[in-house]
C-alpha cells in the first residue's frame, strides 16, 4: 500500500478518536433509536402518488433536523417530490462537501410477508425492522447524526451541502429535471453517498464504481388488427414470433450480446477492476444457486462471476407481452408485441449510443410491412467510476484502514444509481461511496432491517471522515 | 366431370324444383325475416356466463321450433350449456341425416363500432344486420326453414337428427364432454353443416377440408423470484430471453416449422388439394395487403398462398407475457415467462403427436436450472377431410351443379371447427360442408350481417339436398 495512513494518534487533540466515537454512539443509542424510528414511521413511498402527503411530511422532518443543527435549509421544488437542501457555509480553504441521500422508500408489498408492520419500526435481535430501516433512511440517519455531532463540536470547517431527494426509488424523477437549474447549489469537491453495501462489516470496502443503466421499450406492429389464426395463419407474419426472433438475435451462442456496435469502445477490464468486481459479488456460485434455485449460468460463458455481473454489459428483458394473456386460449395472430428492455453498462459504453445500436440492429431485421416503434426510453444513467487515487477518495481509504485495521477492499457493483454520474458531473465532485448495507438487510423486500452494529460503523466512519476532510490535507 | 348429374327435369314430380323453392322463399320472406329476427334477439353469448340465461332462452326457442315441425326433442345436459337435440324417425332404407349447428354467438364488443344495436336486428340494403345474423343463426335458420318445408311436404323419408349446440364459439366446451355419452343419438350417414363460406354466391363451393387445431400454453420458470437486474444481471439467465430463443428455434430461415418430428407423416399435397386451397383463399396478395396493412409474407417462403394457409401446418404465438407489463419500467429479471401457442394441422399431422414433438424440442433446449411447465393443452381438433367422391358428398355436388349451373369448386379452408372431426368420427357420417358466408358478413366483428340473396341460396340448396338425400339413390 502506498497511501499515507493517518492513525488516531496523529490527530489534532481537539478531534474525536474512533474509540471516542464508538463510546459516544453507544451512550446516545437509546435516543438515536427513538429518532430513527420517527424517521421510519413516515410511509414515504414515492412510487405511489397516494403516499405523497407522507413524503412531504418526511421531507419536512429532514428539513427541520437540518435547521436544528444550524444549516440554512430549503425545499427545492421539482416536477415531482421536493428536494431537501441544506447548506452550512464554511472556509473555502477546506473542501466543500455534498452529502447525497434519499428520504423516499420502496413500496412495502407484499405486506403479508412482514413479521411486524413496515411503518411501525420494531427493535429486536439487535436490529431495527421496518421499510427504509436500511435503504436509505437508516444509512442516511447515521450520517446526519455524525454531522450533528461534528457541527456541535465545531469540527466542520469547510462548506457542507446536504441534498436529500424524494425520488431515488423512481429513477430520480424530479431531481434529474432540476439538476441543471440548481447546479450551483450542488458544487462540491467531494460527494458522499451511503447507499452501498459490504460483504461483511468487519472489513472496510470502498465502492469504485457502479454500472450504468438505460431502458427502452419497443412495440412491434404487424397487421392492422388481431387476426383469426386459421384464416390468416401461414399468410401473415406474427409479431410475437418476430419479436421473439429479434430478442434471440441480440445474443450469440456464448451468451454475449451480439448487437453490432454495442461493444464499440469496450476495453478489457484491468485485473484491479476484475478483483473489485469479484469482491462485489459477495457469494459463491453454490450460495447463489442455493439462494435463487438456479445456478449462475448467465452472461458470457467462460468469464468469472464478477466480470459477468459488473464489467460486462447486460441486456435484460424486464417485460414482454403480446396478444391474449387472460385465462384459456384465443386463437389469434396479435396485432402487436411489446418488450421492455434494460441494459447495464460498463466503462466506455454510453447509454444513448448502446440504445441506438440496439434499435438499429432490430430495425434492420424487421420483416416487410411491420413497424418497430420506440415507446419509451431512459438514457439517464451513465457508468459511475470512482478514481481510487483521487485526492478525497484517498482520505476515505485511510479512514477505512484506520477503522478496520486493514486496507479497504475495492468493490465494483453490478447495480446502478442512475442519477449519480450526472450528479457527480454537475457538482464537479469526487464521489466517495461507502455504506454498511448487508444482503441480510432485505432492502426492497419484506422485513427490511438494519443492525445496530452496522449503524455504529456508519456513524464512526462518517465521523472520522468528516473530521479528516475538515483537517488541512 | 364424371359425376351423375341430376337435373330438375328428372325429379319425381312430387318434389320441388329449384325455381319452385326460389318462389316459395320469396313468397314467405316477410314472415321468415320476422322469425329470423326473433332468433337473433337472444343475446346468446356463450363466452360470458352472465348471458347464459339468454343462451337457455335461445335453446328453448330452437327446441320449440323443432317441436312445431314434428321432431321429438330434448335438451341434452352438458357441463356447460345444453345441446338442443331433435329427431324424426324415418325409413332405414334412406340415409340418416345429422344436421349440426350452433345457437351461441360471439360477444359483440366493441359495441361503439356497431351502426345498429347487435341484438336489435335491422334490415337494410337487402341484408339483416345483427350479431349472429350469419354465424351461425342466419345460415342455420334457413336450413331449419328448408327442413320445415320438406317435413310439411312429406319429403323427409329417412331419419333426420338435429344437433344444435351452445358452445361452438368456446371450442365446443360442453359438447366435447358428452360426445361419447350421447354417441348413439348422433349416428348418421351424412352430417350437414352450414358454418362455412364461399368466395361468391353465384358459384357453388364444396368444402373438402378444414385444418386441425391444437393449443398449448407453457410457463418457463427461472429464479425463485423476480430479481434485481443490476445485482443479478449477467449471473442469472432471464426466462423471457430464454423463452424468446425457444420460440425462435421453432422456425428455420425459410419460415418453415423446424421442430424435429413435427412433419413426420406429412405428405406433399396433391395438385387437387392445392387447387382447393387456392380457391379457399378468396383474395389476391394485393387485396390482403390492402385489407390488413401487411403483405402475405408469412409461412414457408416459396410456396403459394393456398398451400401456406391451408396445407402447411402453422405455429402461432397467440399470447406472450413475462415480467412487468404496466406503465413505465421495472428493472427486473422475471421469475417466469409464458406463451400461448396454437398450431394448425394438415392431413396426417395429429394434434397430440405434434404437441409432443414441440414440447420435446423445447425441453431439450432449456438451460440448466430452468423448468418448462405445460400449463394447459387442448388436443381436440384433428383435421377434417371430406371425401370428394363420397356417396353423399356426390349428391351435394350434383345439387350445387344444378343450383349454380356449373360444377362446384372444391375449397380447402385454413380455419377449423374443432369438434367436427370428432363429431364426424362419433357419428360415422360423411361430412358435407356447404354454407353461403361471405367475407363482407363481418362474422366475429361489429356489424355482422347476412344478405337475403345468401339466405335464399342456403334455403334452396338445403331444400334440394334434403329432397335428393330422401330419394332412392
Amino acid at each position: 500500500m502506498n497511501e499515507k495512513q493517518t492513525s488516531s494518534d496523529s490527530l489534532p487533540s481537539s478531534q474525536m478518536t474512533k474509540e471516542q466515537l464508538v463510546s459516544y454512539f453507544n451512550d446516545h443509542l437509546d435516543s438515536y433509536i427513538d429518532e430513527w424510528k420517527e424517521f421510519l414511521r413516515f410511509a414515504s413511498i414515492s412510487a405511489d402518488d397516494s403516499y405523497h402527503p407522507d413524503c412531504l411530511e418526511c421531507a419536512d422532518w429532514v428539513k427541520k433536523f437540518l435547521d436544528r443543527i444550524g444549516f440554512r435549509t430549503e425545499l427545492l421544488e421539482t416536477p415531482l417530490l421536493p428536494l431537501v437542501y441544506g447548506e452550512l457555509q464554511g472556509d473555502p480553504a477546506f473542501p466543500t462537501l455534498l452529502i447525497y441521500g434519499h428520504y423516499d422508500v420502496q413500496p412495502p408489498d407484499p405486506l403479508e410477508l412482514w413479521k411486524t408492520a413496515p411503518f411501525e419500526p420494531d427493535l429486536r435481535e439487535g436490529r431495527l425492522w421496518g421499510r427504509g430501516a436500511e435503504d436509505n433512511k437508516g444509512q442516511l440517519f447515521f450520517i446526519l447524526k455524525s454531522l450533528e455531532l461534528m457541527r456541535a463540536k465545531g469540527f466542520l470547517k469547510g462548506t457542507v451541502r446536504v441534498l436529500i431527494e424524494g425520488g431515488e426509488e423512481i429513477a430520480s424523477r424530479g431531481l434529474v429535471d432540476v439538476l441543471e437549474k440548481y447546479r450551483d447549489l450542488f458544487k462540491a469537491d467531494a460527494l458522499l453517498l451511503s447507499d452501498t453495501g459490504v460483504a461483511n462489516i468487519d472489513q472496510g470496502y470502498l465502492c469504485v464504481g457502479l454500472r450504468g443503466i438505460a431502458e427502452i421499450e419497443y412495440a412491434l406492429y404487424g397487421p392492422n388488427r388481431d387476426l383469426h389464426s386459421g384464416i390468416f395463419g401461414g399468410l401473415v407474419r406474427n409479431p410475437a414470433i418476430e419479436l421473439s426472433k429479434l430478442i434471440a438475435s441480440c445474443f450469440d451462442s456464448s451468451g454475449k450480446i451480439s448487437v453490432p456496435g454495442f461493444f464499440d469502445g469496450f476495453v478489457e477490464p484491468s485485473e484491479e477492476l476484475k478483483d473489485a468486481a469479484e469482491v462485489g459479488i459477495g457469494f459463491t456460485a453454490e450460495e447463489i444457486e442455493h439462494m435463487l434455485g438456479v445456478p449462475p449460468n448467465g452472461g458470457e460463458q467462460g468469464r468469472g462471476l464478477g466480470e459477468r455481473r459488473g464489467l460486462h454489459p447486460t441486456l435484460e428483458v424486464n417485460g414482454l407481452y403480446a396478444g391474449y394473456t387472460g385465462p384459456g386460449g384465443k386463437t389469434i395472430i396479435p396485432q402487436c408485441a411489446r418488450v421492455k428492455i434494460s441494459i447495464r453498462l460498463v466503462p466506455n459504453l454510453d447509454p444513448a449510443r448502446c440504445l441506438s445500436s440496439l434499435t438499429a440492429h432490430l430495425t434492420a431485421q424487421i420483416p416487410q410491412g411491420m413497424r418497430l416503434e420506440v415507446v419509451r426510453t431512459d438514457k439517464t444513467g451513465g457508468v459511475l467510476r470512482v478514481e481510487p487515487d483521487g485526492r478525497y477518495v484517498k482520505v476515505a481509504k485511510s479512514v477505512l484502514a484506520e477503522l478496520h485495521g486493514a486496507e479497504p477492499k475495492l468493490l465494483w457493483e453490478g447495480g446502478s444509481v442512475p442519477i449519480l454520474s450526472k450528479l457527480a458531473s454537475a457538482s464537479g465532485a469526487e464521489p466517495i461511496l461507502v455504506g454498511y448495507g448487508l444482503e441480510r438487510d432485505n432492502i426492497h423486500s419484506p422485513n427490511e432491517n438494519f443492525g445496530l452494529d452496522q449503524a455504529e460503523k456508519g456513524f464512526v466512519y462518517y465521523g472520522l471522515l468528516l473530521q479528516r476532510l475538515n483537517t488541512p490535507l
